[in-house]
Formats: structure tokens, sequence, C-alpha cells
């Protein structure tokens, strides 16, 4: 699959502005083609609760089935594309980083609670069945067997067994060291600017706040939200709404028996919410969706809507300890899909606008921009999904 | 008041085992009388996140009349004594030491929401009366007026004008600084035991966990509730407990008026709860009751609790930022009393026991423990608190 077409360009290479998992994956499939890589991030990898990338904070689910929505279907089709590619990405990865991520392939159940709740599940099974997605649809006492801890007041649930999770902490880590081991070279600092023509032939220049200019063939923007406030030659980036999550980073006491087996998330009374398991103990319990702009204050109203809707799903999370709280953005597009590859100014490319995705789409994500570098064209699954999508006039 | 007997006897002076406020105050007083002072504290008093002292954590409410409980109208008459000594307790350490501790003098609010809420405010008000402290019982309407972002469904409260706060960890730099002003040491250690007889011609010797000993011809253990767990000469310390406290530090969001003006303690249907406001916008918001043993592990039920509490009192806590989480164990006597001054083993004392009142109880505490070490014996007021009240066989 890898393009053989890929190379240095020129000399000058690609820069990847952002350390998310969108820019990394691209780093590092772009280093495996032949390109020359540099990645400009301003946080650490290794500091994940300093940093700000969505990558860091998210639960990383990976559940296209019960994250289907009507109307996304072209979407969940993309991520289903994506979470196949999971094991064999994941034996590479870690292959290629000697670094695990938490890859867990228990499934995941989702559960409600009243009429409204149920009427959602049983909307959400028939679109499953629709798009052939293996999901098995669950009386509550069905849903306890599963998972015991579950609230007495859970009236029916859906079973995925396909939808699983990974951890985005060490999936970042391991695309890091993948990305560096390949050859990708990493530059501490933020992009403020991409310019063209770049110095000495190179088609493009990123700009470093400090004042550096890294010369570029190609430059791919993979700043999450903040991906629209760089200057760019062109306005070919559409305005991105940063969506908060805030979110609890938990563990089962010492001693203790895990509180559930999978990934639990519950509809309570309307109120989405969820507990991702991993297997070292950690359980992350999740999130607010609040469109308040780059604001990252971690709120009272916050935590207690969290922990509210945790304690209606699973009485028990009382007892856990909380050991992070956390507050990302991520980034919401105009239309809620993904943007990637080449855009209207030649060789500068996007992948961003993953909203609440980023984590599931992060193998096909590499797949396509790899695609892109090599041959500036998509794979035709992404087309839809093209950062240019919108042409000339649409954004900004 | 100041005893002028204190002075260096022998030359080995007082060791100070712990550096909270019952040490820190007992050290700065010990000094200003003369005594050679050396206060031993494992935790820097500059990082209140990280100290495991209660008064690192406490929200720093001056509340004996709020606080009145049936059964302990001695200890509440101890609190009242030790709130008048605040103002001038405050003007002497901020003179002192140069720093501010943030006395607000606004009063507090205690409201309820049900009628078995309303019931334990008429029999606190009763109370208030017969002991003669100035309190005024209102209406719900009247509470709202004082405090307007107070929840609709108070139904009733009662106004402490003379109830009021400090930043207990302001207070406690201060009482560093001021200690060392008057010439006390500070060790940075672990005291393990207390051994009789000290190296050369001491009376006491305080063993560090580095195998260090400090000579002394008294020894103040000040430990809270880890006073228990050093070995000393005869068991002299009852067994403390350790009543785990969870609470939350947040803040009104930057250009947002305070959300309220005075302390504002709820009764919310029989779960009590408090907010503290601070002049630079902070407001604390506490806290929980957990008789766990040494715990420390912040829950997610205990976040709830007071979330859900503080929610229905102020519904506005929703929008502050939540700036630390905050975990503190109170020490708790057998009778929930303090035990101060001196022990059956010559030149040992106690100062501890404080429970909730610690910071309350601060200035009272100073004033007892100077006249202990400069005498051997407690002012009458607090000879009901005296370490040594139940005899040789009670404890242990």
């Amino acid at each position: 699959m890898r393009p053989t077409s890929g190379g240095p360009e020129g000399g000058h290479g690609v820069v990847v502005v952002g350390g998310g998992l969108a820019g990394r994956v691209t780093a590092w499939r772009a280093a495996q083609d032949g390109h020359r890589v540099t990645l400009v991030e301003p946080d650490p990898v290794t500091d994940p609760a300093g940093a700000r990338a969505a990558s860091t904070v998210a639960a990383g689910m990976l559940t296209p089935a019960t994250e289907a929505v009507f109307g996304e279907e072209p979407l969940m089709e993309f991520g289903i594309r994506s979470a196949s590619l999971y094991p064999d990405f994941v034996a590479e990865l870690e292959a290629a980083s000697g670094l695990g991520v938490g890859y867990r392939t228990t499934g995941t159940l989702l559960v409600g609670f009243d009429a409204d709740d149920m009427a959602v599940l049983d909307r959400l099974h028939d679109l499953q069945k629709r798009l052939g997605v293996e999901t098995e649809r669950l009386s509550g006492r069905e849903c306890r067997r599963l998972e015991p801890m579950l609230a007495p007041a859970v009236r029916g649930g859906v079973l995925a067994p396909q939808d699983h999770s990974v951890d985005p902490r060490l999936l970042l880590r391991a695309l890091a060291v993948a990305g560096e081991r390949a050859g990708a070279a990493e530059v501490r600092g933020r992009v403020t600017a991409v310019r063209s023509p770049g110095a000495g032939g190179a088609r493009l220049g990123a700009v470093l706040d400090d004042g550096r200019e890294l010369p570029a063939d190609q430059v791919v923007v993979a700043a999450g939200c903040w991906s629209d406030r760089i200057d760019l030659p062109e306005p070919v980036v559409p305005p991105l709404r940063p969506v908060k999550g805030q979110l609890l980073r938990t563990r089962v006491p010492a001693g203790e028996p895990p509180l559930v087996e999978r990934t639990v998330r519950g509809l309570v009374r309307g109120f989405p919410v969820y507990l991702v398991p991993r297997a070292d103990g950690e359980i992350v319990i999740g999130a607010t969706q609040e469109e308040l702009g780059y604001d990252t204050s971690l709120t009272a109203g916050g935590l207690w809507q969290v922990l509210r809707d945790a304690r209606e799903l699973v009485p028990g999370v009382t007892e856990l300890e909380v050991t992070e709280t956390c507050v990302g953005l991520r980034p919401g597009s105009p239309d809620n899909e993904p943007l990637l590859g080449p855009t209207r100014v030649p060789g500068l490319h996007l992948a961003g606008g993953h909203f609440r995705h980023g984590v599931l789409l992060t193998p096909v994500t590499g797949e396509v921009m790899a695609r892109a570098l090599a041959t500036g064209t998509l794979p035709e699954y992404a087309e839809r999904f093209a950062a240019d999508r919108a042409g000339e006039t649409t954004w900004k």
C-alpha cells in the first residue's frame, strides 16, 4: 500500500505543523515513504498533563458503531475502515516503536435508562444493521449479566463487540518514537505562519514564533483547533470550532477488581457518559461537550455533570480514585467532518477537523496523508473529506 | 500575658514536632519567650499543594457560632475565646512576618432547605442565644437579600456576624516567617521517636528517620493525626482518628463579580456544605467527613458529594473554575477535644487533636502552649483540654 512515488522532492521535504495524533501519524508515514520530515510542536510528548493536544486528553474509544449518527453514514464508514486497520496498525507501530499502546479488544456496551434513551438505542441499532455492523440488542438483565456493576435502572443496551479502545497517550508516544526511528526530525516551537515562496527554492516556509523559518516543499497543517489561527498564503482553512471536553482519569483502588470489563457508554436520561477501562486499572470517565471558544478551564459544573451521569450509570464509580482532571478542545470543522490532503495552495495540506474521532481515525489519516504527500491526490474512499471540498469561496 | 519565666532551660531548648498551625504557633510563641526552638517538619511550607498538614487543606472558617453543637459547649466557648483573640493575633502576626493572612470579617450565613434542616437551625440558634452569641434568625427571603446567588429553595438561615475566616495557607506561611524572625530554627525531616533521656544532659531527644537525634529539654508533639505514630517513652498520646476531608479550591472566572460576599454554609437536606470566599476571588468549597484511616485519595464520590451539595446551595458554583482538589486528614481525639500541654513524661507536651477547629484555635493554642512551656501548667480556661486529662490508664 505504501506509495512508491514518495521521496525527497527538491530536498526541502515535508514540514508537519502540530504533534497531535494526526500530525504524528502523518510524519511517521511520510518518513517511512522516504520524505525528509520535520515536525513542529510546542509541547513535549512526554508530559501529557501539560500538553494541549486533544490527543492527550481523549479517552481513546474506537467506537464507530456506537458513535453512529443518522446523516453521518459516510463518516461512520470512514471510521469503520479505520477501525479495521487498527489491529495491523497497532502491531506495526508497537514493533516500530518498541512501545505498547494499550489496544483493548473487549468491545463496548451502550446502555439507556428511560424510554427516550431506548428509542435512541433502537434507532441506532437499526442504523448499525443497515450498515452491516455486527451489534446485539440486549435487555437490561442481559446488560447487567455482562457488566454486573451497572445500575439497576439500566433498561437495555446495545453490545458492539468490534468497538474497542486504545490509550491515546501511549499511542502518541509510540508514534513519536516510530517517527523518530523512521528519520523524522522534531522542532520544539509554534508555527505562526506558512509563507509562499519559501527560502532557497523551497515552495513554502513555515515561520515559528521565534522568527525561525523552516523551508519546505510540502507543509501539513495538523494543529487541531489552532489550525485556523496560522497565517497562510490563502485562507484555505475553514473556521474551526473548539469543542471543549472535561473528563476525569480515575483508578480502581489497589487490590480491587476492575469496575467494568469493557467500555461502557450510557445515555443517562439523554446525557451521554462513558467509562473506558484500561488493563492497568485506569478508567477514563467523560466527557462534556461545550462550545465556549478556546476556554480550557476546568469547571465545577463540568466535573459535576460527568460525575453525576457516571454515578447513575455505574454507582460504584464513587469509590474510584481521581488521579487527574483533564480539559481538551476537539477540533470541529463546519460540517463536523475531517479535512484531509491538498489545498489550493501548492504543497499545502491539511490533516485536521477530526472532532470527536481523532483517535479512531489515526490509522486511516496516516494512509490518506501518505497518499496525498506522495501523489497530491486522495484515495477514492477519502475524497468526501478532501480539505479543498468547499472550493475557493466557501471557507471564510 | 507572655510569661516572663520562659527562657532557655539547660540550653537544649524546645523541639516542636510538626509544622502545621499548632506546631508553628507554638514555635513562634516559644521563641518570643526566649526559648531556643527547633521545629521539625518533613514538608516545605512553601508548597501547600504537596504538604500533608491539615492546615494547608483547611478552608479557614473561624465559625464557633455556626459550628456549635449541643454537649460541646466548653469547646464552643474555647473557640469563641480564640475568635476574640484573632484581630490582635492577626495584627501582631502580620506585623511580625510582613505577610498578610487573608483575615476576612464579613461574617457567616448558615442556611437550610427542608423542615429537618430548619429544626437544626432553630436548635442551634437557641444554643447561640443561651451562650450569649450574637446571631440573627432569618427567613429565606432575608437570606437571599444578603446573598442573592443562594438557591430559591433556601427556607431560612442564621446570620453569625462574628463568624469570620482566614486563609490557612497564608497563616501558616506567616507563622513560619514570624517564627524564623523570632529565632526559631527549622529542620526538614520526620520525627519517628522521642527518647528519654536525651544526649548530653538533655531531658529528651527527638529521633529523626535519618537517624539524627535532636536533644531537648522540652518536646512538643504537634504532628496532627500522625502524633500517635511517634514512638514515645510512655503511651501518652491517645489513638487519633484521621477524619478525611475532600474539598475544592475554585475561582470566580476573570471579570466576574464575587459569587458570595461572606462565608455561606448550608445544611442541604441534612448534608453540610460550605463556600468560603476570599478577597482574591478564590472560593473554597467543602468538605467531606470520612473515617477511613490514613487514606488520602481523592475520590469520584467525594468530589461528587461536595459538588452536588454546593450546587444545591448556590447553583452558580457550576461556573466556577476548579483550581485545585484537596484531601486532608483532620486529627480527631477520642472525645473530639484538643490535647494541650504537659503529659506525664517530664518535658513532653502535646498540641493536637484539634479536629475541625485547628485554624480557629490557633491563637489560643499559641497562648496555652506558651504558658505550658514556661510554667508546666495550663491557664484555667484550658484545663479541660489538658493533654493528660485521661490519667495514666485511659489512653491506649
